[in-house]
């Protein structure tokens, strides 16, 4: 028998109960042996939910509580979240967690300290929901040095972007009808901004390079300054709008990592991730391509990943997973504004002065006022626009 | 240092040294020792090969050094393949392996010894190549009932499908050609056959179900009878065509299995995956649909799955993973011919005849030769046949 808890019973804890429940024999086949929910840690009372008897209001219940094998933090945020986790780490428990906000900021630390007391700390569901991804990453492409990670990280924004593509429709509209049909939060502004795309990839980057890299030190760009000018101009051009967060290392092996809206040619397998589904392309040396495809998120999305990462501790009692998360060293990270990308750029300058300030681009089908530039770095962009080039909108091609 | 032998210095062996050699820096952060290649067992000698000189003839060696930790097992087939495998897991030597047909038919058998000798034998590589699948379904989605697995999981049959839709040529033209491009094989017979296609289903079906199911037991229709017609008729539906294996249960509670050529609506990810990509869709009761994406086979992407699951033992010496592909038990199939499926129907009977067989059908644009049915079984439909009515062809929708 292992006996688990369940630390905060919002969307994602009260989803964990649900699949526990739900797939109890499934569950059980895979563990080899019962998986018992023992606590749920809240400071509301639940009178009305079938596991209202199990909640309890003191943590240290938990953490003195010798069969509690696995403490599922649900909490969110870095607060209370980081210091249950360190506890029930240092009590000799294994901790799974969906908060990405505690992973790209503590990450480094928790692994540390999993490391250091033999258990294990597990954040499948922190990013892509319930996309196997971290796993996958971490070792089924152990074998390969990992050129590129592109990955569309946030449904709300997805879901936003290909509606204004689709429908024609502003930003505003679609935020407003986002939220209504319950994807997008009531404070959009992590979604939005791109913070939550960059919170992710940054975990993707810390397993890919064994570098910890903080969101803080990221070029982060979000989707409201897109217009339907925009999404016209890239369909034109056979290509799809995506907030991207991006990773890859440059020539002089330093790590180029950030987070923008990018122009996506429908070649690319990440062109038709529509609506708010999550993909996420890895480019490794020697596997190639490979894309991972599914819900980025929602209660039981996001409860299958935790789920899992309870079976492979339950599974793994007295055997910590190496996450290879690697060393306490600061990454070596590119300056974004000189990493060298093809721009999407709208402008009403005649050819005569696109030419003289870009040299040769390439114009969009049926457009004279959007064409995609030759490689040039963001800081050169700026330069042209200071020296007077007008320029409406510059979007990031994939390439 | 943790010391690796390779069995047969073929296309993956040798794939799998120059991996081991190309990422030895990756591999050595992530397995925290260094990985050596010290022995290649073959039949024959490379003198020219900068490995020629772990050129070795005689099993014994391998299994009788205790510095030996994994065994890369990439000989293929089920002779001596089975033999050496068994002699490792036996002399306590983790094992890994690309070969499918030894997973599909023994399997069961050598997780057992596995497990009683207290080693891994994992075979990530023998479904979908290089893409991360077995790891991911296993572990990743282990809180999950799986409703549904649908794969492309053959590169040299989507290949020819998707040139059939895009060039109106006919089956034995691409195949000539996938053979000049190295994209099937001298004797295709296994992959246009399905018969490759099906071991791997059986494999993923394990891994889901927790029961072993042979090849045999499973039915099994390649695409050397789709013709230019059938591919016009799909695309004039706005579906594609391709080769699927596929396992769902039944409302009994029976698993279906079988490999067929499908028609697949442009709503499907699996639509998309062209040429010789494979696509795994994976449908959880939690997670909703998963899939996974990338090259299904090549010496590279094979021996980066190869790598992954060596530097996995390497990692873990002492520590199994349990793959839970479950208890010697038979599986309970459903009877294939019994299952309802929608069939996309080439028929050259009138309307009126149509109707009176298969009730309310309909029609694909622009076609009065080819509609789809509502669900029925393939015995109903060997049924009519038999009773005189014309079928061209008949190709399962995917739903």
């Amino acid at each position: 028998m292992a006996s688990i808890a369940i630390l905060g019973f919002g969307t994602v804890g009260s989803g964990v109960a649900e699949v526990l429940t739900m797939n109890q024999q499934e569950i059980r086949r895979r563990t080899e042996e019962p998986v018992e929910l023992k606590y749920i840690l809240d400071t509301r009372e639940f009178p009305d939910s079938p596991y209202g008897g199990l909640v309890i209001h003191d943590f240290s219940v938990i953490e003195n509580d010798p069969e509690i094998a696995v403490v599922v933090e649900c909490i969110g945020g870095c607060g209370v979240a980081r210091e249950f986790t360190t506890r029930a780490l240092k009590a000799g428990k294994h901790v799974v967690t969906s908060n990405k906000a505690l992973v790209a900021a503590h990450g480094l630390e928790l692994l540390d300290l999993a490391r250091a007391n033999n258990r294990n700390f597990l954040f499948e569901a922190s990013v892509g929901g319930g996309i196997p991804l971290l796993r996958p990453l971490a070792f089924c492409l152990a074998g390969n040095k990992i050129e590129e990670i592109s990955g569309i990280l946030n449904g709300t924004t997805n879901y936003i972007l290909t509606k204004m593509i689709r429908e024609n429709k502003a930003f505003d509209d679609l935020l407003k009808r986002a939220q209504e049909k319950g994807y997008a939060e009531a404070d959009p502004t992590d979604d939005v901004e791109g913070k939550d795309a960059c919170r992710k990839i940054c975990i993707l980057a810390a397993l890919a390079y064994g570098r910890h890299i903080y969101p803080e030190q990221v070029y982060t760009c979000g989707i409201t300054g897109i217009t339907t000018e925009d999404a016209a101009c890239a369909e034109a051009g056979g290509m799809a709008l995506k907030l991207l967060g991006r990773v890859f290392q440059v020539e002089d092996g330093k790590i180029a990592i950030y987070v923008s809206p990018h122009a996506v040619p429908q070649e690319s397998p990440l062109a038709s991730v529509d609506g708010v589904f999550n993909g996420i392309l890895i480019r490794g040396n020697a596997v190639g391509d490979v894309m991972f495809y599914g819900r980025g998120a929602g209660k039981l999305p996001t409860a299958s990943a935790v789920v899992g990462d309870v079976v492979d501790c339950v599974l793994h009692k007295d055997k910590r997973r190496s996450l290879g998360w690697g060393e306490n060293r600061p990454a070596e990270l590119a300056d974004f504004s000189q990493v060298p990308l093809r721009w999407m750029v709208r402008s009403r300058a005649g050819s005569g002065a696109v030419a003289a300030a870009f040299g040769a681009v390439t114009y969009l089908p049926g457009r004279k006022d959007a064409f995609v530039t030759p490689p040039m770095g963001k800081a050169q962009l700026d330069a042209l626009e200071e020296k007077g080039f007008s320029v409406e909108s510059a979007i990031p091609v994939l390439d």
